[in-house]
């Protein structure tokens, strides 16, 4: 206890003292002008929220009179607003919360003010937080919880809700309107009544930003929590004990979101152990959230082995349970069909379950994209997967459109991403991963954002230390020598990280003893379940690599739909960026280029390192725009990537090259590691900044 | 006494059955032509050597008949021959054998038989071995000693007998006619009965191939071994002790060459521990060895703190005492003046020494040049110190002239060499470290060797599979493929090396923890002597960087003689080699090239890098003339050497940029370690080939 409060101390002394250590992020607090705020409607504490955020960032004619207009209006959707010059108009309190950080960012961000109609393509918009009741963070790089405590003491100090309210206000401007508070890989004590009610505290600081809370359950918390004999969904003991449990949790947090739910997935307990379906299971807990209004959202995330291929198991096992699930089911499908690799294919899930609500699950923390130390902006891989076009209700049926309400009737529409956020004083461990959070909200509201649009704002808000821009007098010197080069190097983040780690559609061939980080084409422990380690995946040998998901393989493109799966099935016509993942090449096949796929593979993990190699000179320069100390944060965590990229780059192409017995081209930098080493480390002793875990 | 038979076991069988294994050295077997050998003189063992290696290795016409013929020639010198297309003649019968290697090699590499007289630049060519009686060697980085065994058992084994045998067979292929068997930082036990029993029988092994055996002793054997109650080398007891003792050794070797001392330096006994001069103790030595023709080899490797630029002095120590010493006294001169650093000046005691024998002693043994990691080629190393001109008997007086009796009428002359050989199946860890071994002898023979023409001898000899070229058939696959890319890479290697470890003449910057591999600019240990730390060397400060030796600073350019001392005196007359060596000078000091000083350091270390890379293809390239073994050794080693350029490179810019506050230039490649990782591992986990302690 001692050491967390004396860390929570030095933590909030180091974000009191020091503007720039990151901590504000996307909402560092510029002088504000005078403006009035009228508004109608009754004072709640969501409008408070607005009329203070509105007066404390108003960057507009000083003196000047704004509107917030509570009024039902057939244009606007869910929280929408509409914005006009004379103030913010909406349904919902939250909408005019949402309208008035839109203003305010176009102010701060210099885009004009016209009148514009802004509607969130989804209606829930969650952050998972796969946080521990012992504060421990799964796939966390940015320390510990800032909602759990490892001495379980639940006393809520006023250091505590501080953050809490820095952590609310910051989701509510980018319109984030949930978080589940705890680690889908669940503990049945959340729901004891310690843990309830730390979880009402924590509701009641982030209601008055909109945020609703929520919970990731354990299946069999009956047994374990209750002290039922089962957990069968169907057993009416059972049912009455979810009941029960649901008042209590809607008796403390009244506007409570509702479940998450991880079943019968990687040794979690779920419906299959007493012979019920997923449906069985979702329903279950559907009909006790109900009267209240609440959601149940079950994860796709699968794999039992009902087929060779990992890659078609949630498939195989959800379509045939299509339309069976209650409307206050959502389906939450990661965006690819393994597990959030820095480039998958959608999922075909996306799109096949036609009579059942589905909301896309994306990952904000890094596991597989660097972590904490890999500069990766993540916008473009979300865009990628959002476009999709899965065909399954004609062209234009984009994962987004099947997602959103626009191509299938359904009831209830959410995004979910796992979040980066932790104890650090940045929030995210790295600055930029600031981005990810800041992009995911965004994304969620509106679902066909462009990257670029994303990064600059974000850049601008987070970066820009001059007056704003005025049409007079352009912020020339910031936008030239830091906004332009520096969102270059974000928009091109994403593609160098799958150069530098999975060119070419290769997947999950990184270490599983460095948590996810850094490469592991080897790795296969004897008694391991293939499908675990990454030979199952890249199938190198002698004839060539990577997977052959054809119709004469494993046969996962006819999960796609035509003209997709037929496009996928031939390397002809299969782009690029997905070629091994659905294909099993010879060493020299004849790629687009007119290189073989070995001399490709190769150019593309050398372009990756000297990709990031050129994100340092970028940072390098921009360094007159940058406070000293995120200068410095990010300059040290772009040279522990550049070193990891040459460990990825030179684990891959010396691993495949005993397969493919050709020569590494002359014209890419030569490996600096041996075989041998790498694999005797698995991975070398990765670089990391010193102070990381 | 097991595991190290087993070893040999394994060791032997394994050259046995691979030829390409580097075991063979530049001795290769080749089929041989019929020769009938006459000779003149008494049938000897040098004789029966001589006669013996042109049977196995004649290339010429078959049937031929070649003279070998003993007789005295005013223009031979020493060991000296005239070689012609009947034969060879010699004063000596070492002469013969010296002469029937080099008609050999002119076989082999195809060189023309034309008439030559050789004569070698020194008498005594000797190996220093840091072996030390348990079998461990210091700086020895291929393996333990190949003299002496842990277990003390003293058992000479037919196995130690055929090492010793292959041993010096490839000393006399080039020249080398003395070893030293045991570590400069000598035990007194290396004169008890056991030790000197073994040692005999090393003689006998070596004898028939020239090659004498010398020892290092302690200089307080006499208390430590003899129970005497000082070792006062004016102590008539301590005088009849070395006499009775070095009786003993000539009575079991009556050819021993004579004693190597380091005395009252670095720790280690010596004549000042009794108020003695260097003079007093070697002359003690000189006067038991006298009788018998031996010779006492006296390091001048000494630092006592009489100046407080260390630079200065053994200079200060022995310039007092030149004349001092017996005729039969040689004082042994590392190449530069503070310790076998990748470039250090010569050593301001060659030429200044005018009435005392003095011989250069070289560093064969990588200890600051990678060890057996790195590929360095050391002939234009030592080719550079002996070229220097000392001035010290006017223009022309190098370092080779003042020490190989030219320039002096000194009695005796002589070379030595650090040894880098071990146990390793190839001898040396790094089939490219063979190289310089022969180099060392080669430059030994004849101190004006060019580096291209030792490169172009030895890449021949140990690679050149093919049959001999002949005027009619060039071997110009060989050539074109690998002999002229690789002498390049060898040629450019040393270069290398000092640009991305001491760039401009900083020295002494490298790590202590890891035993003089990998950088450590910053190591100083609170308590550690100033000038065994790299800061008192490189003296980086906010207002410059390196160690000021004007006539303002520690004058040491004083100690070397005009013209050089104005010149390496002036910033902008001393050569940029050695810039820092000399003069402490502003970051934004302005090069001869334009560039500030910054820049230019920032340049020489990235372009260390980019040069090892350029190894790496050209090694690569060259693989289809290597056995596959070799061609895999050398190409991970240089995968070594290349990430550890990057360490390097790295801890010179980030450490040295904290003084300058520069910025590194855009147009060089990025650090990829954080300061504080490289200072927390001091030096990072070094990478070394698996296998490597």
């Amino acid at each position: 206890m001692k050491s967390i409060l004396f860390s929570l101390l030095l933590f909030c002394a180091t974000f009191t003292l020091r503007a720039e250590n990151g901590h504000q992020l996307w909402l560092r607090p510029h002088p504000a002008a005078p403006v009035t705020v009228v508004s109608s409607g009754k004072n709640s504490a969501l409008l408070a929220t607005a009329k203070s955020e509105l007066q404390q960032g108003w960057q507009g004619r000083a003196g000047a009179t704004v509107k917030l207009t509570l009024k039902k209006d057939k244009s606007i959707k869910y929280d929408g607003f509409r914005l006009s010059p004379q103030g913010v108009e909406a349904a919902t309190e939250a909408g005019l919360l949402y309208g008035v950080y839109e203003l305010l960012r176009r102010q701060q961000t210099g885009q004009p003010l016209t009148e514009v109609i802004s509607n969130p393509s989804y209606e829930h918009r969650v952050l998972n937080h796969w946080d521990n009741p012992d504060g421990s963070v799964e796939r966390g790089y940015a320390g510990k919880s800032i909602f759990w405590r490892q001495d379980s003491s639940f006393v809520v100090t006023g250091r505590d809700k501080a953050l809490w309210q820095q952590y609310a206000r910051a989701n509510a401007s980018v319109g984030i309107n949930g978080a589940v508070l705890n680690n889908v890989n669940a503990s049945p004590m959340i729901l004891s009544a310690d843990y309830l009610g730390r979880a009402k505290a924590i509701a009641d600081v982030l209601r008055p930003y909109g945020v609703k809370v929520y919970l990731a359950v354990k299946f069999s918390s009956p047994a374990l929590l209750g002290g039922l004999k089962t957990s069968d969904p169907l057993d009416p003991a059972v049912i009455a004990w979810w009941k029960a449990r649901t008042r209590e949790v809607y008796r403390q947090i009244p506007d409570f979101g509702g479940f998450l739910v991880k079943a019968s997935s990687e040794g979690q307990p779920g419906p299959q152990d007493f012979g019920r379906t997923h449906a069985d299971g979702a329903n279950l807990l559907a009909d006790a959230v109900r009267p209240y209004g609440g959601l149940v959202m079950w994860r796709a995330f699968v794999y039992s082995p009902n087929d060779k291929d990992r890659a078609k198991q949630a498939y195989n096992e959800f379509v045939p349970l299509d339309g069976k699930f209650r409307d206050n089911v959502i389906i939450q499908v990661k965006n690819g069909p393994i597990d959030f690799q820095p480039r998958e294919p959608f999922s075909p899930l996306f799109g096949a379950l036609k009579k059942t609500a589905v909301m896309p699950e994306f990952q904000i923390t890094q596991e597989y994209l660097g972590q904490a130390i890999d500069l990766v902006f993540l916008a473009p891989m979300w865009a990628e997967c959002l476009r999709s076009d899965t065909y399954q209700a004609g062209p234009g049926s984009t994962v987004a459109r099947c997602t959103d309400g626009s191509v299938y009737p359904q009831k209830h529409s959410a995004m979910a991403g796992v979040s980066n956020v932790g104890l650090d004083t940045n929030w995210t461990g790295h600055d930029f991963a600031q981005a990810n959070w800041y992009a995911f909200g965004r994304l969620a509201w509106n679902n066909t954002l462009a990257s670029e649009q994303i990064a600059d704002e974000w850049l601008r808000l987070t970066f820009d230390n001059s007056a704003p821009p005025t049409a007079n007098q352009p912020a020339a010197d910031f936008n030239a020598g830091f906004l332009t080069p520096v969102k270059q190097l974000m928009l091109a983040s994403r593609e160098a990280a799958v150069d530098y780690s999975m060119p070419l559609g290769l997947h999950h061939i990184m270490s599983a003893t460095h948590g996810h980080y850094g490469p592991g084409p080897w790795w296969a422990p004897p008694g391991t379940r293939a499908d675990w380690t990454p030979p199952y995946y890249h199938q190198a040998a002698a004839n060539g690599v990577g997977f052959d998901r054809t119709s004469t393989g494993s046969n996962a493109v006819s999960q796609y739909h035509e003209p997709l799966a037929g496009q996928l099935n031939n390397p002809a016509t299969c782009p690029d960026e997905y070629l091994l993942w659905f294909h099993h090449l010879p060493w020299d096949f004849k790629m687009k280029s007119g290189r073989t796929l070995w001399d490709e593979l190769a150019l593309h993990y050398d372009h990756g390192v000297q990709q990031v190699r050129q994100f340092q000179r970028t940072w390098d320069a921009a360094r007159p725009y940058v406070d000293a100390e995120r200068f410095a944060l990010v300059q040290n965590k772009l040279r522990t990537q550049s070193g990891n990229a040459v460990i990825w780059k030179d684990a891959g192409l010396l691993y495949f090259q005993q397969f493919s017995h050709l020569p590494i081209p002359a014209e890419i930098e030569p490996p600096m590691h041996t075989l041998e080493q790498l694999i005797a480390n698995d991975a070398p002793p990765l670089r990391r900044p010193a102070g990381q875990p």
